[in-house]
């Protein structure tokens, strides 16, 4: 767990963000040179390191743990504070003493992904071979390469069986990834606002972020450590465009509607005359403080090319056929980034294999952000689905 | 009208788009310092021109004048070949000999807008005044300023009443800005997937784009031209982002779905795998040698600050009261960008004000694109309302 820290400057923020890549504030599991994570495009990675933070205790039995997995520009600080930016853990509505995920219950693991820049290993840190920083150099990573390390995370902590894997966004593919990789090690299931596949539309909003963090000059072929730039304009607008698609057009309407920004008329000027151009603006900004170009190239890589189904045949259920795991698939009617029909595949799939799945299809106007905020209709969902699956696992007395 | 040119090269199409601005391959109207233009922003606009092409023959009466008014990026070359891309007019569906906008029976006039790069007055035009571009210099302009300036173009081609002002997207807004200016001097509108308003996810949108094109270093405060410069990767992003907004997630997966782009296997790196990232990037870069980047801040602006109701003490429909103009309003049921909800408010409006308003919403997964591509349902009921109010004007024997 991280302690407050008093946040001073954009300077000092850099400082500490460009800091957590090799020396996070979070536990680190390293895996040697004798211990290489086979990656889907061919490469073995070693020696190579998982950040992880963990909550609550694991008991005796080891049955209790449960990996949350975070989403495209998440991290493993699920519920503490943020040791870059200050802010609460970004899934405190779900994780901590007596709520869904409840850290006086459960044992919780959160890692940053594979690629990320927050401790595991990705373009942002050092390699250890050549002393240099990863960079381009880093190879192009996958979901399944994700779910691979962290599955090295889980053996190294003596957990053969998660009581659950649960995520949201990037997190649910890598939930249902899990299931499909490692039927055996995952009990239970939560996936959250997103989809078994990424669709060309989905494809093209994240080749539109990476075009434009690539298109400015200061990203140096990605070298922008080295040359002492940071292609923080690029990585603004990719962020803006993100957080276009993560917003409902209800929920814009709501916020912002066609309001001034602290005034009545227009400035006849490209200022930012409407409130929805300042939040968007300050989106950008915000969002280059805490997190590494590079990594951003790779997690929608990886992200884009997820395809459960691809790797069977081309028919999703035969990922999941024989699975044990108990499921519980959630959207958001709103969430037009992984709108409902995605969720509602995963769901067929699952029923084709003979799963037992649970759905549920939220109504709000909050868009693909609601499985961050605060959708008590989500909140209680997720505590029946652990509640129940707890009960079946004897890590909750049955009606208690 | 434009004849054939052999095109060469992109710088050659550089040095023609440049030319097009001040000296443009179209007829111009040139508006003198006795003739201001009164500006939203409160500026009086003198000299200016607007550029524009025309087709077929003004009648006798000069009653069988259609204005058509062009989207975001186009221009007047409404049916003839471009003459800077060679491409075919950019709505031979509608317009041409025995097309619905019948070039045998109407006298069709497009303008390009103010603000515009293609011979009308704007950003990328030399001030007389100065003898140098106006560049950022040039005052931001509104839809109703564009309209103003075209309704100088009908008075001085001595038309009193169009016949119709037909439009789609930024042309509809236009049409139904006509309207409500000049209510007396329409017969009749045709508004096809546009809106009333922008709303705070279209705002957002345009915003990406601008945030796009300054953040290139070559933008260099808009003055680029002047340095020698092009912000070509940034114009290129924000057409991506658009771009995006014009299909519907169904038209990119029926388009490209997850196909890649020449091989079968991911090639592990940041190319272009997949087909839909390829067709982006062409997207991106085809559109920059043909579009001021600056011209693109304004009509992005211009758009945004769109609301009729507004001057109405936010009543839309007393924008149109006492209207005799007969109205026909089309969406698409895939426009995410401007949905059918927004066209029902403006049918709404338009019966609440006793306008005669035909409404239709066509069944197509093509998305907003759809009103510049050849979707028949569209077409015939173009053919349909243009015949109609044709014969009511005397303009086609009725059952003709």
């Amino acid at each position: 767990m991280v302690g407050m820290r008093s946040i001073s400057s954009p300077a000092v923020l850099r400082e500490e963000r460009a800091r957590e890549a090799d020396r996070p504030s979070s536990q680190v599991a390293a895996f040697g040179a004798d211990q290489p994570l086979r990656l889907d495009c061919g490469v073995d990675l070693a020696p190579f390191q998982i950040a992880y933070q963990t909550y609550g205790e694991l008991n005796a039995e080891r049955s209790n743990a449960i990996l949350v997995c975070h989403a495209l520009t998440g991290d493993q600080h699920v519920a503490n504070e943020h040791p870059v930016t200050g802010k609460p853990g970004w899934w405190q509505t779900l994780v901590g003493p007596g709520k869904p995920l409840d850290t006086e219950r459960y044992f919780i693991i959160c890692s940053n992904v594979l690629g990320g820049c927050m401790g595991s290993t990705g373009p942002a840190s050092t390699n250890p071979k050549t002393g240099k920083l990863w960079g381009l150099d880093f190879p192009v990573i996958t979901i399944p390469d994700m779910v691979r390390a962290q599955a090295m995370l889980i053996d190294r902590l003596g957990i053969e069986t998660l009581f659950c894997v649960a995520g949201g966004s990037m997190g649910g593919m890598q939930a249902l990834q899990w299931t499909a990789a490692y039927p055996k090690r995952v009990f239970s299931a939560l996936a959250v606002a997103c989809s078994a596949r990424h669709s060309a539309q989905n494809i093209a909003f994240h080749e539109l972020g990476r075009q434009a963090v690539m298109a400015d000059p200061d990203w140096r072929g990605g070298r922008y450590f080295e040359e002492g730039t940071r292609p923080h304009r690029g990585l603004g607008v990719a962020r803006m465009a993100a957080h276009i698609t993560y917003l409902s057009d209800a929920a814009l309407h709501r916020k912002f509607g066609r309001r001034m920004q602290d005034r009545e008329l227009p400035t006849f000027s490209f200022d930012a005359d409407f409130q929805v151009e300042s939040y968007l603006r300050y989106q950008g900004s915000s969002f280059v403080e805490r997190f590494d170009a590079n990594s951003y190239l790779y997690v929608t890589r990886a992200t884009d090319y997820f395809d459960i189904a691809a790797d069977h045949d081309g028919v999703l259920a035969q990922a999941f056929r024989g699975t044990q795991t108990r499921f519980c698939v959630v959207s958001f009617t709103s969430d037009w980034l992984y709108p409902t029909s995605e969720s509602r595949s995963i769901v067929h799939a699952l029923n084709a294999s003979g799963a037992r799945v649970s759905f549920a299809e939220i109504e709000t106007d909050k868009g693909h952000d609601a499985f961050l905020l605060d959708t008590p209709e989500f909140v209680e969902i997720a505590r029946a689905f652990l509640h129940s699956a707890g009960a079946v696992r004897g890590l909750v007395a049955r009606g208690g």
